[in-house]
């Protein structure tokens, strides 16, 4: 890659970037708080001080994609694809709206020239995955105990009971090891492209004799914008959720929110439960790769107060010692 | 963009390449198909001599995904998504299939190296284009006269009596005026990236004072194609489809297959109708623009033909003069 000339930020964003809880996930909501996201982001990207790229999860989008594939087979026959196309599918819907958001902010910021792109984005997983043999996601529509068996037996699915709302398909979340379009992400970052990579933790994929191959499964979208961040040399991992950062003792009278942890005091409490798994625990366990890694910073905080938090005002940082 | 050190090459693929007639669109056959594709590409591709952009064709993905998003809504309640959001989860879905293809070809052929990467592409049309207020392409389902017509009032949708086959929805296909992520597309070709780009057409987008608003329209993807062409300073325009050329009097007992023709000679049939509407007529209007515009050579030939034609072997030609 061409010689730094900015602080290369890596900005991973949550589920509240795209869809706010309770809305039905319609066209018009989804812009309207993409556009939001863009304006969060805006100060950071038309700064001459960062360059940063862009992911993001799909959590209720592939949602909406699999109760669609099953409801187009089930109505007009239309073949429903695997979860690693509809996977695909969310990152073209995705992209193409933070492509469009971040460019109407650019154009009103007086900086219509910076380019934004998304890349459809496979992330490799290790086909011996202990996630493989114990797939704990749940994804797609509830079933009917009936129908959900049926549906294992015919496609090979595993299907778990879930807590009396009825019966789900769960799928693996293998642990991602590395981004198949790596070097077309860092050519873009080289001529100051604005990219969108590795949507909903990428497409998963195996290899098998240096051939990918995808697999039904989720990949984690944090733990997947960590390896990302260490394929194109990042310097900050910033990890944009709905809270202002990490707690301990989380929603008890001790509840202490951090400012600033150790990556051993951040072991220590992932490792004494004190972080939500599939929440806060991964968020916490990218930011500790990355800096075990070589990274400069590794911060989670809110959205909003992205900018704030880049600048060491706000947020959870987790440094080296 | 840095100096060419190699014949810069937009290969445009015919639905063919992705589906064949006939067939249900299942994943397994559409990754078959695409697999083959990615062998017929292989040589040019891997040869030092050309450097390869794809762009290709969605109609069958993005109808599926249509008519996924209706039967969507209907059992689900899931907001059915604009065709612009439709189209981009086509570019998704068939990039990432197209990704994973020509990579398997690499690693066979011994050269792993080669990065391919697809763009979520948003292609520019004029807002005033004649084609908004004449729209003519059917997409989606057919319906009954009555569903049809509650749909149109409801949506402001245009339906049309398609030969007794049904109702359908009609849209606008405008003419392609530019492709908003260029710059991150040249980047691509300069670090040697085989991109793919501007899937199905593009997703179809105006320009309301610089900034970008999606519209339900599509785009002929040749000429998108030719746009890309022309945005990357491509040397060749190769448009590949399940016929071998352009023929006059096609299907005619006085058939005739064109070898060469001169631009003038192109627009003289074009202008007769010797060129089917949607179909062979703008494979040939792209070919007379990309020559017009400077391009050094415009092919129009088989897929399985591609490298034998862009040596000069066979194929219809357009030349200037």
């Amino acid at each position: 890659m061409a010689a730094k000339t900015k602080i290369r930020v890596v900005a991973a964003l949550g589920g509240n970037a795209i869809l706010q809880l309770g809305q039905k996930g319609t066209y018009e909501e989804q812009l309207a708080n993409i556009k939001k996201t863009a304006e969060h982001l805006a100060n950071m990207i038309m700064s001459r001080k960062y360059q940063v790229i862009i992911t993001h999860g799909n959590g209720p989008q592939v949602g909406a994609i699999l109760l669609q594939n099953d409801a187009g087979q089930a109505a007009f026959n239309v073949p429903a694809m695997p979860m690693d196309v509809c996977g695909a599918e969310s990152q073209g819907l995705i992209g193409y709206m933070i492509q469009q958001s971040l460019r109407e902010i650019f154009v009103e910021g007086g900086r219509p020239e910076i380019p934004v792109a998304t890349v459809v984005t496979q992330v490799i997983v290790d086909k011996n995955d202990s996630a493989f043999k114990n797939p704990t996601k749940p994804v797609g529509p509830f079933y009917t105990e009936e129908v959900a068996k049926k549906l294992a037996k015919e496609k090979g699915w595993t299907v778990i009971s879930d807590a009396g709302r009825g019966w789900r398909r769960v799928v693996p979340s293998p642990d991602p090891k590395d981004i198949a379009e790596k070097e077309a992400i860092k050519a873009m970052i080289d001529a100051h492209v604005v990219p969108i990579v590795s949507g909903g933790g990428g497409i998963p994929v195996v290899e098998e004799n240096g051939k990918l191959r995808g697999v039904e499964a989720v990949i984690d979208k944090d733990l997947a914008g960590e390896r990302v961040a260490e394929a194109i040399d990042a310097d900050v991992l910033l990890i944009l959720t709905d809270v202002n950062g990490a707690a301990i003792n989380y929603k008890k009278p001790d509840e202490k929110w951090l400012r600033k942890i150790t990556v051993a005091e951040a072991k220590k409490y992932l490792q004494e439960g004190q972080f939500a798994k599939g929440s806060m625990g991964p968020k916490v366990l990218a930011a500790i790769r990355f800096i075990e890694w070589g990274g400069k910073r590794a911060i989670i905080t809110s959205l909003d107060k992205a900018y704030d938090a880049i600048r060491g005002k706000t947020g959870t940082e987790i440094v080296k010692e």
